[in-house]
């Protein structure tokens, strides 16, 4: 029990933050220490600086815990961060320059060339990248991992076997996004009601960008982004959990339906073979049913941490098209960057001697 | 007032139907006279028969007309047919057999050879295949003519003065459909509440194909297919009325942005120029705004017969994207039937002997 | 053209801001000349000020009006003001004192002792209390007049006619309330999709409150609040716009229920009487069938103006029980003010020296 | 595990059916063995026969099980009968009259005046009734055991240690029902998508009738009915799941609020002292915000089985007032019928002998 990394959660009050409370609790690794807000919540008890949001209660360990103000020195081994992006780039680095890993949520440094921009299963060969960050962080041992965009997610989780066996040329992704995406207040009832919102602020350029780099192919510390184009169209709509990506992909090989189902469905990446604690047995499932994936049935898949796949089907204009879904404040958020701290945790950078003297830390000049 | 031309209403009970009758209140060249439905209705009031479900109250004229069963004879001039399409096939036949105009919104008699797919705007001249139903309704003077599935007739305003100029060679369409495009009782609450269904049964493939007949070539008496490569994927969301479709469209030749935007905002057809009564001032609205168009705010434009169109940007996989949206049970179904009531009055086909005599059907060996 | 009243209305940016623009676009009498809002308005036009959320379009003859700070002068000969109540008793006051008749929508003088709290079909005679203002705004000839909180206007309006005929003895009210009425962006999405709030903050004692004062006893210059019990539970659902409200009501009488339909259907009053020109032809619509009223079908009923009153029954704990709903923005907030507007135009109210000479005002002490 | 009570489930394929399914996988007193429904289901797998709408999976131990005609014999120890209450009548006899105890969630038998009308928590009593089924069904050990309508369990759980304590003299019930209490495919999503409907069939009647029989006194095997009146209004709401109601509440004694909450907060019964495997630990939870109890937030509580009480304040028409909120498809339904058959259970009434030398069976006439 004296072994568990101590966690301090950035935006501790908001969404996210509620589901990174929600998902440490009774972790066997991990366990919640400090909690960061912004202003008006600081030195209140979580409790009352919170306005929780979520199912399940409010955990009773984190109850009377007094909100900090985001800056280091927080009383914990590792950094969880959801601030929102206007000022996240520089809180989190001031965390990683003293010498915290941070786990972030934010949009901040996810194209930073030096920031793994982290799926467990998809490329966890970026988390080279970090000794990018030797000097960048004055050899403090701390650094950044960026978990992608919540549709981005989704997406890429569907698309990253079939890019590796056939090869994407060209993705064309059209969203209908829950209304948690927005976090809390959030969209207004009056704007989502008997309606759909065809617009979401810088979304579109976040998932032909992000995806990119992705799914892009990394070369020891650095990643050359994928060559495939990538059209995104976004979508709110009233849904409270659950984003779904309609999606067409042109591949430069032409698979069968039943290849691109089994490419799929038989999908396994490190966390399952680690048998990371939040690691879902099936990262995709593929459903055969014509009305499946839905929000509200499919979203909770897995904990929450499965995507699931459907409507797979021959396009007549690229060459494949089908309906990919995900939870987006679990595996789109939260339990996105949990996964990414326990990868982290497995492979030893948690452990700052290790990361200052890995092999990509020591080649680059000192 | 004696002059108005006689309507009986195939289907009257069910949303459409019902749309018909609201939307014929008060028409000045059309009064309804004639109401049928299916079995548990004949015999009643239309008042009893009928679950009105609009928010106009249910007019006076038709409270009281009895509801007879959807064959002919029935006492008007033309019909209305909005029968679903699992019976609309014969029975709409059996009434051009007996000599009626049948202006219909069912899908049964979209694809025949013979059956204009009419959007007055956008296609006219398919006016001329009735001319191919002289001999097959036996000379009576009776004829068919079929306004197009709901979300068709969105996506095929919006692109029909861009197909004229630039030329589509590829169209990628993903909808965002309302619950009333099911009918009533249709969608169940407790599958579209907090959810989006990602199936709509034979939807994509009446995309694919009633779009390629409608921009089609028209030579006099037959329509030669557009070229262009169609893929849909459609989704129900929780949304009373209102198709969003979300595009992509690559051309042959490549226009600015403004020329696209020129293009759509100056769009203007047969029934502006006719000044027909259900016909809207601007067809194709334009709007700028990066939030719009929205099925809320914008479904009724144009009392429900303009297409908003809006987010048009160049794409990064076809050459443009951008968003349409129309009112499904008006523009995309009852109001559309109306107007092609409407253009074929204009065009003198309610005369009989007009049809019996025009060049097309002369044409035709007796 | 040129005697239109001209009118200013504070707070023109929020939801009954806006209602209040839409319903005097083509008004006969008024005409809108100034439009005051916060400060994060003030200097901009309109169009760029407000964030338009009705589905008919900004009207053009305000869109480039400049919004001003809410604090006279101002360039028009009335007031309509639906200011949050944080800030409108003292704005309004010092429009009152400044000259200025002031209808208001906010709730800050609803229960002051010299203001009318005026539904013009229930207590036009409240209009007596104008002149107990004439000392308080130093003979300036300003006045404010109030209309009730929305869900009381839709009690009081249902209440009035069997008040008058069987005096009733205790309300239990639950009520089941529209999201509009929260203003915007109000409620958030994730708190009321799929969801029922079982509170409104301060709405149950203005129900207990209001419905007194309006329904009492005004003699002359004062009123005497009624007697009755009221008690209130309030609920916020996820509907747009229209407030229902589910009724108990204990009487002095006991009337038959044929007679409580009676009293209801044929209820009218002052504005039917004098033909204004936003009275509704049935201030109460009485409705037979069990499923009536119902927000999405009933709200608009006279144009919102209307209240529409169902499921009469006897009831087993006070006497009867009913259903009563009403538009929320039009005749519970903007509409109604104008109806008082209309009203006091009517009267002579908006004739400055008919205020400081009526036989109110005169019997006062200067 | 051979000793696992065989349960037959009547009305398998529907909402409530699938409950039952979902709420006996891993049951460690029961397992499904027989599945019944409609004609159309008989002779299928459950697989194909059942459109399973709920979030879990369908339980791989009943996939296969083929369903069967809803009448005896079927193979198992114990009937669960969720039939609709059109057909359920006969039914459930012929099966108690075959000797099998029938658990049943419709309303057919609800009435009768030897059938228990069990809440476990709040009137174990009732099933001394059980004694006068003995000549009815032919001394063959079969029987009827009902749970109340889902409304009337939320309602009877928070108002049950009044009424002990206290005694209630009236109560005025307004609900908010979520879509789910109609079944699949039950209320249409045109009817409820921004709107609320003001009327469920039968539904004030069964609150009217069915509350003063669960709070009536048993007296051996006969129940006389509570005194009180109750007036029930009833609404259906755009909500998944979850019954929320409105109370007012007059009492013979006059409490304090603390008393009332102390009364409701420690409340317990039967099914917890005898620690029953569906039992919530806590049957009443006390809210103390003022914006709860919410259906999306609380009726998931204790797994579905407990009720929330929130917003417990002096009434000024009754005596208190108050809202409870309970999940309707578990505890209102499903749920509530698994309670009543571990409680029969752990009273030894599934062994056949108990109920024919019971004392009240013996008691009777033979």
């Amino acid at each position: 029990m004296e072994s568990k990394i101590r966690v301090g959660i950035l935006g501790a009050t908001g969404m996210v933050g509620q589901r990174f409370v929600q998902l440490l609790e009774n972790h066997p690794q991990f366990e919640v220490t400090a909690l960061a807000a912004s202003d008006q919540s600081i030195g209140k008890q979580f409790e009352e600086a919170c306005s929780w949001r979520l199912v399940t209660p409010l955990p009773e360990a984190v109850r009377s815990l007094q909100v900090q103000a985001p800056q280091p020195p927080l009383d914990c081994d590792v950094i969880f961060s959801s601030l929102p992006s206007s000022i996240a780039g520089d809180i989190e680095t001031s965390f990683a320059v003293a010498g915290y890993p941070v786990i972030s949520n934010s949009s901040s440094h996810r194209m930073d060339s030096h920031v793994p921009l982290l799926i467990p299963e998809v490329n966890p060969e970026q988390l080279g990248m970090i000794g990018r960050q030797r000097q960048r962080f004055d050899c403090s041992g701390g650094f950044i991992v960026a978990n992608p965009n919540c549709v981005v997610i989704v997406m890429a989780m569907a698309l990253a076997p079939l890019h590796r066996q056939f090869t994407v040329k060209s993705i064309v992704a059209t969203t209908l996004q829950s209304i948690s995406g927005a976090g809390y207040p959030g969209v207004a009832s009056m704007d989502i009601t008997d309606n759909v919102l065809p617009f979401i602020a810088q979304e579109e350029e976040k998932i032909e960008n992000e995806t990119r780099k992705i799914l892009g192919q990394c070369n020891s510390e650095s990643v050359e982004y994928a060559q495939f184009g990538v059209s995104a169209q976004c979508h709110r709509v009233n849904v409270q959990d659950g984003h779904l990506v309609a999606l067409r992909v042109g591949f430069e090989q032409k698979p069968s339906i039943s290849e691109v189902k089994h490419s799929l469905a038989s999908f396994c990446g490190e966390p399952q073979r680690l048998g990371l604690f939040s690691a879902p047995k099936h990262p995709l499932i593929v459903r055969e049913e014509s009305d499946r994936p839905q929000p509200r049935l499919d979203r909770d898949a897995g904990k929450g941490m499965s995507i699931t796949v459907g409507r797979i089907q021959k396009d007549k204009v690229l060459d494949f098209r089908l309906v990919a879904l995900g939870h987006n404040t679990i595996r789109g958020a939260a339990g996105a960057a949990l996964l990414n701290a326990e990868l982290l945790l497995a492979r030893g950078y948690f452990d700052k001697q290790n990361v200052l003297d890995s092999p990509e830390a020591k080649r680059r000049p000192a």
